[in-house]
């Protein structure tokens, strides 16, 4: 199948003109019904453009719509089938979606292959592969786009607590550009409630389940060429056509950056995998070649895989391995310097000419006497906003610094909140990554890495966090100068930004 | 010195029976004056209970209270003196302190070996010893005592924002049985600011500054004999007095478990030491091997630091290596595998009997039929409250499983809030240490976070972080059992739970 027909063909699981869930159901706590029902509302709210057609033979209206007996008696074409029905009537289903002549179907039904019911799945694929139809599953919670309102996650929006108060469960994030592509449903559900509530905005989620047709190796390369996607999340278990993979992911870290959780490292896991989807897992060093090989950046563990993310579509890759780190809390310098060097990165000593400037800075009672300009420059506790932004301002200037951290404890007694604005200026006059750190689980810390955040500079938690942050932007940066389109990536990324 | 007279002079610092200010000022935004102010505060809200002093030679009254000129003018016995004037002047100061008799002194004051002026800090220093003063600082935060009412953190307890809004920036977290034991005053603040927002209680915080006297061993033998204190948190950049910190530290950690961030690990983090508290961090595999020897729990970052402290405050030690994990997710439940496993933890194959439980309730229809019981244990996406609750009685029943990992997570359809209580419930028939995750950053998640919080499991919000916790109470475990303490530690952690 050719490049345009492949693209087209996927773009029916997010952008369906038209849509029939086969199982939609009056019955409220089903799956069928959750599914019929997002589709619904969102259609009501403008957001779901396509038309909309509920199949179960046992039904005459659900949600206000007609209800057909079956496929083949809806009298519109129908271009994408939701099917939420017992497995072992899926092949039937199947064959009407053959004679409707979709375009593509999603199986969120299980009982296939994941509980060794393999013949089934075999032949469910074989149905479709001869009609040219797509499937996206067996038993996966199929695609999220924030964009068309397709929305196929029947996870409870909302549960009641003993207490009586009903609280939000399974929250959808705000529109954005990271693209979440999942084999493990349960994980990319998590991975929705967890950007949800850090602020983290998604173009597409994708979930692959049994993954019988529709693979990562197709769907990154699909992302490559969606506008509304500019950082891929991938979590995978076990991948199947290696040659593939290794042959689109290649083409898609060129330009967009992947950033990937692999499961089943250890023998337990691998183990854990085997009997969850039937991975057969491979080792694990044959993944992180395949990785190192393609571009793919490999998160260690969740928290490093949601905080790359949001540092590779926030700020631009780093040119080179040198850091700068800016503090006024010597013992989180130290702690982000630790990090630094753990991981790869180097805390250079600043040139002399940068060392000058500090001195200068000093002598007109611009920084601290006993500031510190070793990296880290320790602003120490009597730093004020400004101070931030004229040390921040020289170790931009300084060629040899390929990205700056920003550690700012607001606990000082001067440091104020236009600290944030100041650095964000010196910082956006340059094509250099920065990130930053404010420790604390209170009210001026939340603030103050909601208004990093805010103003595009990705804020942690901890030092540590911030370090990798940057490790990844430095990591990915030197594989795109590799293969030689690192400007590109920058022209295209900056001018992205400043549009 | 022996013991009982050392440990009651350090009683000084957190209990003392009057208190001088000597520095107190009406100047809002300096040092001495939030540090009388707290004391004022605490007193007038019947916390602190001394008397309290400010002495000042250019004020009458300081927020209600006389003012004396010198330190020698106060009429009455002083146990603690707080510092906080010009470093040049500190000499005087103490040798006030000298011909009043007081028992400690915290010199809040920097501008000490920290700039270079070793000279004066031995002055002092030496002062102090001839008259058997004790001296916590210089160049400190002091202490905060959540029982006693101490509290001579200076740092603005609120900032305004550009809004003009008002905010929390310097929390004091509620009282609790974790001590924090840190010799930089800018991550010891963070600290306070990360449990009161995460709410994990405090007993006692000491910053030591440039530690010229009482210094980290002094310090953890002290609170060996705290009563409130039953986790030590350590942040240390270098130890002096070596031979004397792994005595100390070796009879602490058989009662007590210390978890401690040794920061200058790497070259760049040394460096930064050196030139922050003019540190000489010596080796790191040195310090490795000291923590190794006196069963010191290093954590590896910021996050494993609070996390485990939780896990020690919470839960017993392990009494081996080998966890269950328990999941409705199949993701997560690999990504749990993977880390307990790289941990050196033993996600272990079930005994044959445990296994027949598991088809025992498979049979019964009480398990889905296609639920793993395997390790992970996968109760699958239907899973319910009653079948965590089953799942959990059987591994805490098996002999060979020595903790257990909860992932429960919430956004499975029939999932209940219940499910939290019932799976606590069977854990507390144990001796068995249960950890929980739930990932996700909205309501359902973080209340169930919380709720497990509340019931004594201590709870994650990903998979690593929750086998990284077991992983440290498992460590612990086996140091106790090596040093022949583990029973005497679980009767006195069981005692004080069910107290």
């Amino acid at each position: 199948m050719n490049l345009e027909i492949s693209i087209e063909r996927l773009d029916a699981f997010f952008n369906p003109s038209s849509v029939a869930v086969v199982g939609a159901t009056k019955r409220v706590n089903k799956a069928g019904h959750v599914i019929f029902k997002n589709f619904v509302e969102n259609k009501r709210r403008g957001v779901f453009r396509g038309e909309l057609y509920p199949v179960n033979p046992h039904e005459d209206y659900i949600l206000g719509f007609q209800c057909y007996p079956k496929l083949t008696k809806v009298p519109d074409e129908i271009e994408l089938v939701v099917i939420v029905v017992p497995a072992e009537i899926v092949p039937e289903i199947m064959e009407d979606a053959v004679a409707k002549k979709v375009k593509a179907t999603v199986i969120v039904s299980s009982g296939f292959g994941e509980v060794g019911n393999h013949e089934l799945e075999r032949k469910v694929a074989e149905i479709a592969k001869n009609a040219g139809i797509r499937i996206l599953g067996p038993n996966c919670l199929g695609v999220y786009d924030s964009n068309t309102g397709v929305d196929m996650l029947f996870l409870p929006e909302t549960k009641v607590l003993m207490t009586g108060e009903e609280v939000v469960a399974t929250p959808r994030p705000m529109k954005g550009n990271m693209a979440i592509v999942t084999q493990s449903g349960a994980f990319g559900v998590a991975t929705l409630d967890y950007m949800a509530g850090r602020q983290m905005g998604v173009s597409k989620f994708v979930s692959f389940g049994n993954k019988c047709d529709v693979n990562e190796a197709e769907m990154l390369h699909y992302l490559l060429h969606d506008d509304e996607t500019k950082v891929i999340m991938l979590y995978v278990e076990d991948i199947k056509n290696g040659r593939d993979f290794i042959e689109k992911a290649s083409q898609v870290t060129k330009k967009k950056p992947i950033i990937a959780i692999k499961a089943g490292r250890t023998e337990a896991g691998a183990r854990a995998a085997a009997s969850h989807t039937g991975a057969i897992a491979g080792s694990d060093r044959i993944y992180n070649a395949a990785f190192e090989q393609t571009g793919i950046l490999r998160a260690r563990d969740m928290e490093e895989f949601f905080d790359a993310a949001k540092a590779l579509a926030m700020q631009p890759p780093a040119a080179g391995r040198n850091v700068a780190i800016i503090t006024d809390a010597g013992g989180p310098g130290i702690m982000a310097a630790d990090e630094c060097e753990l991981r790869g990165l180097v805390v250079k000593r600043f040139s002399e000419k940068t060392l000058q400037k500090f001195e200068k800075l000093k002598k007109d009672g611009k920084l601290p006497k006993f500031a510190t300009n070793l990296n880290p420059v320790d602003v120490t506790g009597s730093a004020t906003s400004e101070m931030f932004e004229y040390a921040a301002e020289i170790v931009f200037q300084d060629s040899e610094i390929h990205g700056v951290l920003i550690l700012g404890l607001h606990h000082t007694p001067a440091l104020q909140e236009d600290y944030i604005d100041r650095v964000v200026r010196v910082a956006e006059k340059y094509d250099k990554p920065v990130v930053a750190c404010d420790i604390g689980e209170t009210e001026m810390a939340l603030h103050t890495r909601y208004r990093f955040d805010k103003l595009g500079v990705p804020a942690y938690s901890s030092p540590e966090d911030a370090a990798r942050a940057m490790s990844i932007l430095a990591k990915y940066g030197l594989y795109l100068q590799k293969k030689g389109c690192f400007k590109d990536y920058i022209d295209a990324f900056l001018k992205e930004k400043r549009r």
